[in-house]
């Protein structure tokens, strides 16, 4: 079955404000193995809220409402709702009763159009909603189908959906089992990696693969459902491995972890140090080091050497050295690894020294252009690599060529 | 006039994703006096798209969609798009060209489904993309209606809209002037400043009024629009000046400019130069410097001393000053910044020493807390703060806390 979720009010459609309720509940969806397919947001317009919802109807299995259930004339879900479905309202005085009471509790006085609030759709069930005064409705139809009408604050709707819905939607499905993996892989460009997986996966219909890609980051996920969970495990089992011989050592996580995550487990496991020396990345290469709690265990310091000064005054690179190759160079790149190392006293050391721009850059390297040090028990290397010339980019690419290397050195 | 935006892709239905451009785009309409009536996101699915796309041509002015631009046989805007309209596509040699010396100038060979890039719908303007190889496609119909294709990835899409978009929809548009201001404060939560405010910006509606919030960082933007910049210009002075008077010093920028970039700009002002030793923020302080462009003029360089060991081998930071106070305490943060300040001969040195959790802290300084040093011409001072124990916020409140306690320092 498939599911859509409508979030209505004027108020969602700022530039600031995200929809909330919309992730937690395709997450709660996924797990009950219902697939979300569309999401729509809809101002406080009768009209155009009565067409969104009787297309939404017209197509889909689960339509889950968030919102427009308050007691004001902006307030339409409930009419439209009922004007899409072809239904009437009645008004039921123990829904009013529960509302009086709530306002009583907090010591209020209820307002007159608090009784908009007490309308039922015929052949809904009303959801009791202890954190609110407007009650949530479900309405579950043919085929089967179930239309969800949830309060819009999240502290209304969320304790709502577990106690109310997931009970309802649960009893409404075939049992679902779900089996996945995700591979992630660096250094590999979207559509290359689309294009050396593409000729498998096309071939398992039913396994949903989706890439989704980040600057030098791209990530491979792979889902099988299936009534069983040997069904899908097998199903899974028809194609992962496939991907995965395909996608090679490029792999370095398989269950979701970052790739600084995945080289500090390797530099952990192995009793192995790190330390860095940053030019062009200025600290992003150590930020996302230590963005991994524990990473303490292996993650000793560094140096960010931003100007020719500092690398000569805090790493020890000749200024000749400098001179004769510009700062943005192999032997500069190696020199600050080794520099670094032997200051910090780590396993390894990781230098990145590039023109981020967008000043900056000869004509041999322009703007784009990286060298990547690596100094180890059994050396020290250094490779240039160039990515288009986005100052965020750059860096970001910068970093994650770094780490990946370090990963593959470790493998 | 009214204006929908639809978001295309799969891998925008999941729970964690955010459609960010929408957002983005949601601002740019609204500057040119548009209002977005409805927001849906759709996967790649060839028959559900095609219905959504249909139906919103057939209610509204302005068409703006996200995605499904790439190379891949997921990639349905183009084909779905032109069923919507009843159109045909054609095949466009000199898009393919443009895509081709995209590939060669990144050195990289184009793969054969890129062609699929290449063709534009009838009777559509093929817009340049300078920083992918998707072209983006405007169709004007009578009406008049803008059906626009934008490609998805922000960097490619922002610049697209800019260049191309807003002169069309501009040209289509009654005239409407906007004057705004935007006042960026750090150091108070946003429910605090919105206590502080609300009492003045409540009282000018035709004033928008919108507060943005980020950890340790608060955006407050004011927007007045009218049919001639004297108007919109009266209207926003009759409110702005008395808003900036309540937020005082806490006022970092006026001009959307970044906390780092502000710091940047009096630095280089005063030719003054910084240096940084990170110890939790493990080199977040460095990287939020160095993203701005041009921060070579001012920044030297730095010191991530993540163990203790590191802060009195790099820092001089002597091992008994760590042994009684320990490494988060205020003789530790004063002798970080210079230890910093010396070896790198800067103006001014900050350094930050913290527990970022999830692990440590003591009784004293429980997860969470963090000091800050301030070395300068004048001496060196250290101060302490605390925030809720999560290890991305506690890093970005603690370099947000340290550039703007320079920032003070400078003024």
């Amino acid at each position: 079955m498939n599911a859509e979720i409508i979030a209505i009010g004027s108020e969602m459609l700022t530039p600031t404000r995200v929809d909330t309720n919309s992730l937690w509940l395709t997450d709660q969806l996924n797990k009950l193995g219902v697939e979300v397919v569309s999401k729509t947001i809809v101002g406080d317009d009768r009209e155009r809220l009565t067409a969104t919802l009787s297309a939404s109807i017209s197509r889909s299995d689960i339509i889950l409402i968030t919102g427009g259930l308050g007691p004001t004339e902006d307030d339409l879900t409930r009419e439209c709702v009922a004007t899409a479905t072809g239904r009437c309202m009645s008004f039921r005085p123990e829904l009013l009763q529960a509302i009086a009471d709530r306002f009583a509790s907090m010591k209020k006085s209820m307002a007159e159009n608090n009784r908009r609030q007490a309308y039922l759709i015929d052949g809904a069930d009303a959801l009791d909603n202890p954190n609110g005064t407007a009650p949530g409705q479900f309405l579950e139809l043919g085929g089967p189908k179930a239309i969800v009408l949830l309060p819009g604050p999240p502290r209304e709707m969320k304790p709502m959906y577990a106690n109310h819905i997931e009970p309802r939607l649960k009893a409404m499905l075939p049992p679902l089992f779900i089996a996945s993996v995700w591979y992630r892989v660096a250094g590999m460009g979207e559509s290359d990696l689309d294009q050396l997986i593409a000729p498998v996966y096309t071939k398992y219909p039913h396994v949903v693969t989706t890439v989704l890609a980040k600057p030098g980051d791209v990530e491979v996920h792979l889902r099988a459902r299936a009534a069983t969970q040997n069904a899908a495990d097998a199903e899974l089992a028809a194609v992962a491995p496939k991907i995965r011989e395909l996608l090679g050592e490029r792999v370095y996580s398989e269950d979701g972890a970052t790739l600084e995550a995945s080289v500090g487990r390797m530099l952990k496991s192995r009793g192995a140090t790190l330390g860095v020396a940053e030019s062009c990345t200025g600290g992003m290469l150590g930020e996302r080091i230590t963005a991994v709690p524990g990473s303490s265990a292996y993650f000793k310091g560094g140096f960010l050497t931003y100007s020719n000064e500092m690398k000569t005054t805090l790493l020890g690179v000749p200024a000749e050295l400098i001179a004769e190759h510009t700062e943005v160079s192999e032997p500069v790149a190696k020199a600050m690894a080794e520099g670094a190392r032997e200051r910090i006293g780590c396993t390894w050391a990781l230098s990145v020294t590039g023109y981020a721009g967008p000043d900056g850059g000869t004509e041999a390297n322009p703007v784009g252009t990286v060298f990547i040090g690596l100094a180890g028990p059994e050396g020290t290397q250094a490779r240039r690599f160039f990515t288009i010339p986005d100052r965020h980019r750059v860096r970001t690419i910068a970093s994650t060529t770094a780490l990946d290397w370090l990963r593959k050195s470790l493998s």
